[in-house]
């Protein structure tokens, strides 16, 4: 069931772990099969050097386990909650990575200082209100998902595809499983980037019309970088 | 004689060097045989590249070498006291690791910054007071473990596995050898994230019910993270 | 066709990625064959871990690609326009290495804090200006040749082998392109020392005549470092 | 001639790049036979990864080549003038190191921040006064080494292995060259903590009498760290 995707979840949550984006059991990626309303996740607490594919727990949209023997991440209602907002995407990473991470301690967005950043979000990464102490007692990793839904009502999350939850991490999602995993990379790359750039002295920072030129430079209709034919 | 132990103390030692939380000869991990009232530590200034499980020191709790021609960690003292203080703990581990010894060195707690943190030590991790001029020229090892001891009055070390030791750096503890050591590197991901967090502006912190929340998830008769079936 | 030279700037590219200097599809470098007229270039959005030899494209100085099947870098007319305005330059690199970026995005040039920078640039490595909006919407990636060119007006590129573009990254060249991409490293080691050294409180920093000593030891007719005939 | 003492250098030199204390042709290290009153040294810009044993440069102590066909490290006066000083000690190392350059680049002494520092350095590592105009006009290499000796009058240098150099870098030394390049290491990693601690608020700094008990812990006839029998 579901054999590809759990294959290609597989290797993306050991991506995770050879960028160094996570360490022992840390961190999860899933991605969806749209038809089948199926999620495919990394198992809870597994180490990644254990982890296999058959290990992959499949969950429906009701958060359900349908196949597995393992439970899934603790993390997925959360994932759930990003499916389900956000019809275009087809998986969704998280990590404490480490400067993604230190952003989101702090309380504040990863801010767009140069074009490395342009060239795969469209704004300043955004970081998520704190969670009520109601919320976080209720259904808090449900809620966590729906936080983050309510700060992108009326953005594309394919053009910012990425938010941080305050005092916690950085949740990143894309077309795939593996383009999630790759926009945490870029994001914790930035996000490193932007600390040292505020040590140094932020300037002015770029202007606008800057950021929007690398943005479409690689996305869109117009996009004339790489060797894509659309 | 505690083949099994002495095994386990040399894993635990090499995965300091390979996590790179000790160079050269530096750190050093232990484990108890409570029944057997004896310890298996490192030996004393041994590079983690030439140690071998059979070079594994064998002492009592007073301190005497049961067993072995090396002669076990200086830091050996330290570790009997944190095993007499805390009963409840089967390895304790000591590094230099480079965050968490500057914590040390500023001589400052690191604080419960976000869920990562919250997800292994149950509030800040303390920074011992510094050792009288009388304390260092004394039983200067001995006494390191008693601070810590005195620090920890009426705190359950397994909620808090992990002290720093004033200008030396951090000793962590578990229910075996391969849990201190695994709370050491840890700790020294949650000291650089806190660094990084300070220079990009604390904010107001992270709520305790936010902190405490993560902490139980893990931990404790309600914890639902991993496959544990406790 | 240039096979020689497509080998080298092949090794080049390759070597970006394993100096840790590029990651996924970032950063590029290039090598010309002055008598042709023809530009070596990587394709444009290929994976370093999926490059080949005869993937190299080859472009005139027109921008024009007279062999290969695949787009040549999106960075192309910047190249150009260097490979244009200084005839004694054989090779070019560009990247998004982290502290090289950080200073291009603080908009500050990397000043020259010591020896090291000294034995490489004789003098600050400089950021170009801000390119206006129209030079944005304009020929964007030409005008920021043109930028590099204009600031270098008066200077010898070999003896000022780099240049920061203000919110992007380095472009640094040589006389081939394995030299462009060393001094690309020697760069982003500059960069991050000069960090650290302002965090540090940087001093009256360092006398003319002493980076005048060091870049002379490595470079014209009196050098006396390493083992050349010359 | 030498050949042990080649072979050792050589190691000594390659320990270096793999400790990520000099990259391409940076760097050097040398070691001294006092009874033939020859230095063996890392031949001058030739890259660690084409250096073989054969090719380390033979000296005497007025700089000229013994042996060997390749020219000797352009720091070689340095070296010589150290050796001079400083009768006790059989290893030299030079390295740019990050932070330990960073310190130097700054004008400013390594602060000794704890008990890591003090295991092998007895006091802060200071920072020599700027060579003047005519001192790097004239004999350069050799004034380098000069200020180093002034600077360590009534120092025992195996008390305090090493030394910056103001602008340019830190010079380690040792009872032979392994050492050198193992308090060059050691020095690296402090240094690194030492930024960090101050960072962090350098709070009161360590107090005298721990840090005198960590280095007599490992120094001197009362020693007792370690599998020494002295």
């Amino acid at each position: 069931m579901l054999e590809a995707l759990k294959k290609e979840v597989y290797e993306a949550n050991l991506e995770l772990a050879r960028r160094g984006l996570a360490i022992y059991t840390w961190g999860n990626a899933s991605g969806i099969d749209r038809e089948a309303g199926l999620i495919v996740i990394k198992p809870s607490g597994v180490d990644y050097g254990k982890l296999r594919p058959e290990d992959m727990a499949v969950v429906d949209l009701d958060g359900r386990t349908v196949e597995g023997s393992l439970r899934p991440s603790s993390d997925t209602p959360t994932h759930i909650e990003l499916y389900k907002a956000f019809p275009k995407i087809g998986g969704v990473a998280h990590t404490h990575s480490i400067y993604a991470t230190a952003f989101a301690q702090s309380g504040r967005a990863i801010p767009a200082c140069g074009t490395t950043h342009a060239d795969y979000f469209h704004g300043p990464v955004p970081c998520a209100r704190a969670l009520t102490e109601a919320e976080v007692a209720g259904e808090y990793e449900k809620n966590t998902g729906l936080i983050i839904a309510e700060l992108f009502c009326g953005i594309d999350p394919l053009e910012l595809p990425a938010c941080l939850v305050k005092s916690h991490g950085p949740f990143s999602w894309g077309r795939d499983c593996a383009e999630a995993v790759y926009h945490a990379a870029v994001l914790e790359y930035c996000a490193q980037m932007a600390a040292i750039t505020e040590a140094l002295g932020a300037g002015e920072g770029a202007p606008r019309y800057l950021l929007d030129r690398h943005y479409y430079r690689k996305h869109g209709k117009n996009a004339y970088y790489g060797q894509r034919e659309d």
